[in-house]
């Protein structure tokens, strides 16, 4: 695997490098070994670091080591053990949570996620390079974690992209159909086996539980909780609002939205199969008004082209959120459009509130959890954009 | 004051208002009262609202009420209350603070800014039209928050551009020429009487309360207070960090900076006066490192011309410090300039990482403490922005 075959760059893909972005694309790179694995990385003046390729990739070269190294892996572990190192704390203390462990990109290890659910982990490794280094991987997490069992739910078809296998398998201890997590005072079930997303979205774990805080106390009525997936926003918001609404156009996320809620105890919920836009354009037309909506739709802009139109989608939904909010009501606002930036965000916001005609106060401009890492020099890994606002007028 | 002589916008400036910008510049006015007052706001359409208005001023036209009302005074007295509301709790329970009780257009207050320091509330009204409202506005803070005293810092330069005198003047009870405010664990001293600005720089309170809290067990052994002050962030820092540098060009800041330390029986800081600039270039010659670098500069963009050449600066100060950092070690920079956006900020500081070919964990992207209240649609309420970064490598 750490073959001396080497990856050349262009002087482009080397000063992006050099300059401490991990990716490089097709263009930048002049060549490539055949075989997927841990490469040297060379521009035209010497050594850039260690890279994970795969010509079969989107982006062909990952690089997880910037500068000279005489032990590639060593250094890779390193990356893994700094990553939960950064979680431990947290993970620790609570046994029964939910955590992001390891963070791809965001933690210099390329195409590599680990959830911990309730010390269950979930192991994603989407690159090639990453399936001969399972085994150490695991020890390494059983090691550090002492986890109940770790599966690598390997089942994503992106996976035949870069020419791996799908599966499911447990790789460690014992895992499974169902766990519980419990966020805060609000409990949820995970599924862990089985082909769909697991649903938690842990970035935005402590979103869900500034909201919880900011809601309490304040006596508010009605809630809508629309894109409500599988319902946490809501699960919250049911500890502290008189009445909360789940909107999504899934039945099955409802229905697991629904056991949720069952499993809290919490019976001022009710749960709506709708289209979210359909739904909004309705309830302004029925002249409803609530205290808190929560908007926290898919990506809209999956890719660059789409951007223009995102940001129309998105300033449709808030400006018809802006609209139903009783004055002193709170707008709890998403974007996790990589293509959308904070600057777009707050400008579709901004503009969405002056075609509202309404005055509106920035409590929280919040990104994803601290578990998702940003780095500076790599924006990309900065995605999600959360607004916590009150309307004033 | 309240003259039926009314104000009219172009058709540009009447867009602006409808979409919830209280300014309207007077190339965007078509006609204005002489007198400055409060005068009802006309666009091509009808009444848009009521305004502060000046034709002395560089902003004739300062919009605090939208739509229409019969009494305009209760509306402005109204968002007072609003305001003083959104603070009250956090100033009760904290009767040794210090608090932006109101933040201009922030709180629909054009030209007002009124601080609390340890119950001793100062006044700024650099609008002309709050001059005959003065008496009214001490009253209703006297109800409101039973401070101490009441002072009427109206000693700005800027006022002359108003048509305002320059004066000092105690508006109720009685007001020291000093007084200590606590934040958090650390005590210093406000002066309130005299020529000065009182230094204390409310907007960064939460910030140096976070970085507190930040540093707390981690056993850091050195740090460097760049563009210190009076030196609130080197006192936080000095209670959990062996050694702290204060540095600062200004003689007088530090001799405060000093007393503050005194005050809080503080040991382990040291003052020196230089140029910022200076200081990091030979701290880098001379090979030293640090685990933390707060860099919280004056706005170097005071203008918008100065943008460019304002973050050449800001980026040769961050990639100083970067430089300076030992491996996880902590970067806290902030810019307070108006002309500098987020995404300027970011992007400079992603530009001084790269040239420092440094890999950088940006933990919290932060902005101005929670009193100094940010309006969505009034992009310029947003203007301080602070990181707190670790450096991985």
């Amino acid at each position: 695997m750490l073959d001396a075959v080497k990856v050349v760059l262009s002087p482009r893909g080397a000063a992006r490098v050099l300059a401490r972005h991990p990716w490089v694309w097709q263009s930048d790179v002049k060549s490539l070994p055949e075989t997927p694995g841990i490469h040297p990385v060379y521009g035209p003046r010497g050594l850039l670091g260690w890279a994970l390729t795969n010509p079969r990739s989107l982006i062909q070269v990952r690089v997880f080591h910037f500068g000279p190294t005489d032990d590639p892996l060593a250094a890779l572990w390193a990356n893994l053990e700094r990553a939960l190192a950064f979680r431990r704390e947290a993970y620790e203390a609570e046994p029964e949570g939910g955590f992001r462990l390891v963070h791809a990109e965001g933690d210099l290890l390329p195409g590599l996620v680990v959830d911990g659910y309730a010390r269950h982990l979930v192991v994603q490794a989407h690159a090639a390079a990453w399936e001969p280094l399972l085994g150490e991987l695991t020890l390494r997490l059983e090691a550090a974690l002492k986890p109940a069992g770790i599966l690598a739910k390997h089942d994503a078809p992106l996976r035949e992209r870069e020419g791996l296998e799908r599966y499911l398998r447990t790789l460690a201890g014992r895992v499974p159909e169902a766990v519980e997590v419990r966020e805060g005072a609000v409990r949820y079930r995970v599924r862990l086996q089985g082909g769909q997303k697991t649903g938690a979205f842990l970035d935005q774990r402590d979103n869900r539980l500034r909201l919880e805080a900011y809601l309490e106390g304040r006596g508010y009525a009605r809630a809508l909780d629309v894109f409500a997936y599988q319902g946490l926003f809501a699960l919250h918001m049911a500890r502290h609002v008189a009445e909360v609404e789940a909107v999504d156009s899934s039945a099955a996320a409802l229905e697991a939205a629904r056991e949720n809620a069952a499993l809290n105890g919490l019976e001022n919920l009710r749960f709506t199969e709708a289209n979210a836009f359909d739904l909004l354009r309705e309830r302004q037309r029925a002249g409803e008004r609530y205290d808190v909506v929560v908007l926290d739709p898919p990506a809209f802009a999956a890719r660059k082209a789409d951007r223009e139109r995102a940001l129309a989608a998105y300033k449709e939904v808030n400006l018809r959120a802006l609209k139903l909010l009783a004055p002193g009501g709170l707008l709890v606002t998403a974007s996790c459009s990589h293509h959308v930036s904070e600057a777009d965000f707050y400008a579709m916001l901004a503009s969405a509130a002056a075609d509202a005609h309404r005055i509106v106060r920035v409590r929280e401009q919040r990104g994803q959890g601290w578990d998702h890492p940003v780095l500076l020099t790599v924006p990309e890994t900065r995605y999600l954009k959360l607004a916590l606002m009150e309307v004033l007028e």
